[in-house]
Parts: structure tokens; sequence; C-alpha cells
């Protein structure tokens, strides 16, 4: 399991009109299938048989959409309807499963399918945790433009090697040390290893053979020395 | 088998510099993307378990990528170099058949793989072609926003209900019929069955149920009703 980064110029956040937000929906599900297949591309033109998807096809993963959007216009908060961002609430591993069965390596993007049968944004982190649980993956590797967690963004030795899902002062410092967007995919990576993944590794995407690497032990590993629940 | 057309803008054909040929490329990688999503989205959202591939998934199809382009520049002809079209020399079937084998609507679009590793963009039309030939399918039903093939174009009582492969006079009139684009397709269509497709029809996207309307026999029904090289 790979959870990849794209130079992709994603559209900022907008709020609009039904018809203009049905417009961005689709602008994010083209941008994802624009870095899919560029991912597919370069691992065929490497021997590899990959097969780009979207969470849609096959049903791989569902859930509910929001019904409504809370945003500030003129500085009053308001609530509106029409966005088609969603959660996950069911993975089926199945097609995965047919196709690793079969020797294809599977390249996964949102959207994924409302329980009404529409396209949906989720976080592209989530569906990557979600699917690395179901499929009960030994390790999930969330490569990005930094060498892992940093308690100082500006000093790469400052890299956090481990995080011990076991060892609650291991986790709190980790906690400490993440900001920002950081903080919520350390979080979403201990919630997996306490799930049921074997090892969740933050690692850099910018280096050489980035995946031989980081299951090297390169980067932030999230793990567990003992069984959680049972504090050391 | 199905080929299907959509109300998706697509860019008209810019000759341009190499990178800016390289975002074209990829600008029809995402609009067939993006056609390929909603029709998945749609599939879903009746209850069939579509799912939406490219011709680089699995190595579906592959040739050689076109190295020089004519053009006429300021009415002289000019030979370019850079653009990504290439022609479909080899079909793999063993993605499509492992997921018909398993209850999954494939649901496929250009762009193919070159043999080098490349995306490129082939036909529509031909790719539809060569995988309904490759998969030995009983009916090719090819959409688009006519009936079919018009005698005269506003005429919609100029319906040529049927070309018989078998009758070289049958085949001179459907040509004769058609014209500009559409003179492409049936000869497509008219080959197709030499080879060994049941059927090729030609019919209307735009009625309630068109496959089914299709496979009944509206539209234009391309067959054989001799073994073809035998002339009646």
């Amino acid at each position: 399991m790979i959870g990849m980064p794209f130079d992709v110029p994603v559209p900022r956040k907008v709020i609009s009109t039904p018809p203009a937000v049905g417009c961005e929906r689709w602008m994010l599900a083209v941008y994802a299938g624009l870095a899919n297949k560029r991912l597919v591309e370069g691992l065929q033109a490497r021997g590899v048989n990959a097969v780009g998807l979207s969470a849609l096809d096959g049903g791989i993963a569902r859930g509910p959409r929001k019904d409504t959007l809370r945003a500030i216009e003129d500085g009053k908060p308001k609530v509106l309807r029409g966005d088609y961002a969603g959660s996950i609430a069911r993975i089926d591993t199945r097609l995965i499963d047919l196709l690793l069965d079969h020797g294809y390596l599977p390249v996964l993007t949102p959207p994924a399918l409302s329980d009404a049968g529409e396209a949906i944004n989720v976080d592209g982190d989530k569906l990557t945790l979600r699917l690395g649980l179901a499929l009960r993956a030994h390790a999930l590797v969330i490569l990005s433009n930094t060498a892992g967690l940093l308690r100082d963004l500006n000093d790469p030795g400052s890299l956090v090697r481990q995080i011990d899902v076991s060892d609650p002062a291991s986790v709190a410092a980790a906690m400490d040390a993440a900001g920002g967007r950081m903080k919520k995919k350390v979080q979403a990576g201990v919630d997996a290893v306490a799930a049921g993944i074997g090892r969740v590794i933050f690692a850099d995407a910018r280096v050489d053979q980035p995946v031989r690497r980081a299951l090297a032990g390169e980067g932030t590993v999230v793990m567990a020395s003992a069984p959680i629940g049972v504090e050391a």
C-alpha cells in the first residue's frame, strides 16, 4: 500500500452555486485521474502491469454524501447545499483482491461512491488507510515531500524515527512534534496500527527508490512493540 | 461492446511546441477520463458494477507512437515531432476477460500504451473494434447523435436499415450514402464483420434504452447473410 501525492495543481476550494460545484467536483476527479494515469504510464514503462482505478470502480469505497457544507460568507456563517464531499463507510476489496491475485498492481484514487451512487470526494489518506485495514496490509507507505515527521520542519536531523503505538509517551511526543495537517496524518497512522496494520511509514517521495527505502526503515515508522491496550 | 460519445468539450487539435503538446496529450486523457468516470457513476447508480479503465491499464492496447506529424503552416507542408498520437498493434484481453468473468462491466477509453511505455492517443472507434474482434464479440453497438447511417442527414426516414457484408452491392450503396467521418465508421464496421464480429450496429444514443433498442435491430445493422468472400 502506497499513498502518494503529485505535483498536480489542485484548484483551491471554492464555495459556489450547485452547477459550478458539480464542475468543481469533476475537476477534482479529473486531476486525480490525471495523476493516476501518469503513475500507470510510469509503472507500465518500467514493466509493472498497473491498473488505474478510482474508488468508484467496482464500488471499492462507499459512504454518505455530506448534505450540507458550513462556510463563512461576508463574515456570517452559512450552511450551503450542493457540495459533493463525503465520507467512507464501507470498503469492498473484491476488485483489488482479484487484480492482486492475477499479478496486476492497482493504483487507486478518489472519488468514492455515495450511497445514492454519486461520485463523492473523500480524503486520499483516509481512503488509503481504510483500504489498508480492509486488506490487512503488512505495511502502508505514505510518501510526501518531507523525510517523515520532523520536530523542526527546517531541520532534517529532527526526524522522528519511530512512533511506538503500544507506548503512550511515544505517541504523545509524536503528536506534540506534529503540526497542522501532519497531526491528522500521524493520528491516522497511529489509529491504523492500533487497528491492525503492521507498520505505517511516512517517507520521502523525492529520493531514488522511495518505496524500497521506506520499507527498509527510512522515514518515520509507526509500529507497536507490544500488544496495544496494555500499558508498558 | 458499446462505443459511446460524450458531450465533453474536446479541445481542437493544436500544433504546438513539445511541452504544450505534452499538455494537450494529457488534456485528452483528462477529458476521456472524465467521460469514463461519469459513465461509471451512472452505471453504479443503476446497480451495474462498472469498472472504468483506459487502454493503458493492464496494457490493454499497445502500438507504435507516430514519430512525426504532417501539418500545413503558412501554406507550407511541415513535418513536426513531439505529438503523442499512435496506432494499435496489439490487444491484450486478459484484464477485460478477468473482469467480465467476475461480473464487472469494463468501461474503456483511450489513451493506449506505446511500445516505449508512453500514453498515446488512439481513435476510440478503432479501439472498440479491435477489442471487439479480440473478444470475439457477438455484437458491437456504436451509439452517436444520429439514428444510424442516413442517406440524407436531414431526413430520419432515409435510414439505411442494413448493410450486408456478403453482398458487394449493399456495401457499395452504404459507402455511397455515407459522407465524411461516417464513411470511415461504415468501412470500419464492414471490416469488423468481415473479420468475425457477428453484428455491428450504428444506433441513436439519445433515446431511452439505447443499447436494448440497438440489439433489437433499431439503427443500421452491419451483418453478413452468407459466408464472406463468396459473391452472391
